[in-house]
């Protein structure tokens, strides 16, 4: 896993892949007592930066693999990327999702043309599902993130990243990462350090689904208790990766951890300040560069909003309780 | 008025504005049949278009006026993009709008800086206001369409919209915009006539404010009955201006009519598909785009999001109602 693999991803996503802008609100940095960079990846293809690592992958594979299909399992942006990626490309994926999965998030993945086969994840094993597909079927499994080729991809958001800040002229900042299992992070967290090495990584993850943070503060990978149970969908991972937890290990600053309020929160101000639909999921690094500036250091602080993918009754809750 | 304003126009707008990115979603396309390109000056700095407008006014004053301060007149749009110009430049605003102005815009306006005054559209006369507050003070009236500044800093979005068609390939389309006096619509079709000629804009109005489309049809200037009343309170005006309608009138195609509940039901499309906030009056060129299809002609259309200043109960009301 190398930034020569990100600058690959790069050349493959040219054209079908969006660049995110990176925005500002003079509101939100009067709250947060700094300057707030927002790159909003909710305005990607698929409203999340999935389908970087989606088309990273699926663009990556032989042609002759690739024409058979691709599997994937997700709650539902990962989902959405890599059937929209397979779409493109012409070629079938079955998705597995589990049945409490956002609404929109199942039926945004079938509308795209995959197979959605859903599981209950209390009773059912996704992994025994997974494999019994593929006993039946000649299908490629695109793993979510501990695989180089979807780290690739979700880097390439980062080379927009360094490249951004260098525009606006921030050389010094933490880049906050909203953190499921690690790829997005970790993608970024590479092309960073060579691309803007005074730019440094933190995860940004919700209470109860702190493992990256409390891994990255052991050492060691810490599993969550919970596994389920949060509006924060979309981000809600056992524990980070075996290929994402070493990078981070190695190149990122200590994670951050907001309540569920604090995303919600964040979510209506990102309604009210940027016009951005934001899911609680993809807004806690946005969360805590509002509401913990005490643990962040410099005059900048870049944050990205990693999907908008919401139910509108969520939203609604959102700007019902913190909307302006 | 020409082309050589609008590019001076760019050329101190940049650095200031956002240039905003150009979207799309499978599932608009679906719904209108054709592509549907959108370009989102929701997210625009202060959440409109209107920002172009007032920093090409302020930043084209001569300094020792400029330094006395502006006066503008504005239900909220104008009125933000002006207190921020003014702000930046470091001199004062003072915004006359009126008392059932969206609450967001109002309290936005003042956190600008501005010095707002408020009056009561029923009762108070806009003009003597501001002849009165000019009488007593060396400010300089930036009106919201009808000047020749204000139209070439809305017409850099048209030069942004030429270069992205070309980008997409697209070489023909119609380019609805939504029109309130037309300085946003006038801008853009004189920089389309230079820079894309194959594109054509198409104003975009509220049932019963049509006096743009209805001034085009008979070639003279018609008024609108109603002042107010409407939920797209943003493209709210009395007629077409006297500078916009003579170029609108040369270079627009047919205007375009949708109601209430079409401009409703795009504001929850665009929360779902596009991850953005669109305020009504900024959401009915593309409610023309995917609702009044058999109105417009070729395989791809353009259009507009002018501004995304709504507040939350009005927004949460076009999700109930439309919401997916």
């Amino acid at each position: 896993m190398n930034i020569e693999m990100i600058r690959a991803a790069s050349a493959r996503l040219e054209g079908h892949v969006r660049r995110t802008p990176l925005l500002s609100s003079p509101f939100l940095d009067e709250i947060a007592g700094r300057r707030i960079w927002v790159k909003p990846e909710c305005l990607q293809h698929t409203g999340s930066f999935k389908f970087r690592g989606g088309w990273s992958a699926v663009s990556g594979m032989d042609p002759d693999l690739r024409a058979q299909g691709v599997l994937a399992f997700s709650s539902g942006n990962h989902a959405q990327g890599v059937a929209l990626a397979a779409s493109r490309h012409g070629v079938p994926a079955v998705i597995i999702m589990p049945s409490d999965a956002p609404q929109m998030k199942i039926d945004n993945t079938r509308a795209l043309g995959a197979e959605v086969v859903l599981y209950d994840r209390a009773t059912e094993d996704r992994d025994a599902i997974s494999a019994g597909i593929l006993a039946k079927r000649p299908l490629t499994l695109i793993k979510p993130f501990d695989d180089a080729m979807v780290i690739a991809g979700q880097g390439t958001c980062g080379l927009e990243i360094a490249e951004q800040a260098r525009e606006e002229g921030i050389t010094e900042a933490d880049v906050l990462v909203c953190c499921g299992g690690g790829g997005f992070a970790s993608g970024i967290a590479l092309a960073l350090e060579v691309d803007a090495p005074g730019l440094r990584v933190r995860p940004a993850e919700p209470e109860g689904f702190d493992d990256m943070a409390r891994s990255l503060a052991s050492g060691e990978i810490e599993r969550n208790e919970r596994q389920s149970g949060s509006l924060c969908d979309a981000i809600l991972t056992p524990q980070p990766g075996a290929m994402t937890f070493p990078i981070l290990s190695r190149l990122a600053g200590p994670g951050l951890v907001v309540t569920e309020d604090e995303a919600m929160h964040a979510v209506a101000l990102a309604f009210s300040r940027l016009k951005l639909v934001a899911e609680p999921g993809g807004a806690v690094a946005l969360a805590a560069a509002l509401f913990h500036s005490d643990e962040i250091e410099g005059e900048d602080v870049i944050v990205t909003i990693s999907g908008g993918n919401v139910d509108s009754d969520v939203f609604r809750q959102a700007l019902e309780r913190f909307g302006g």
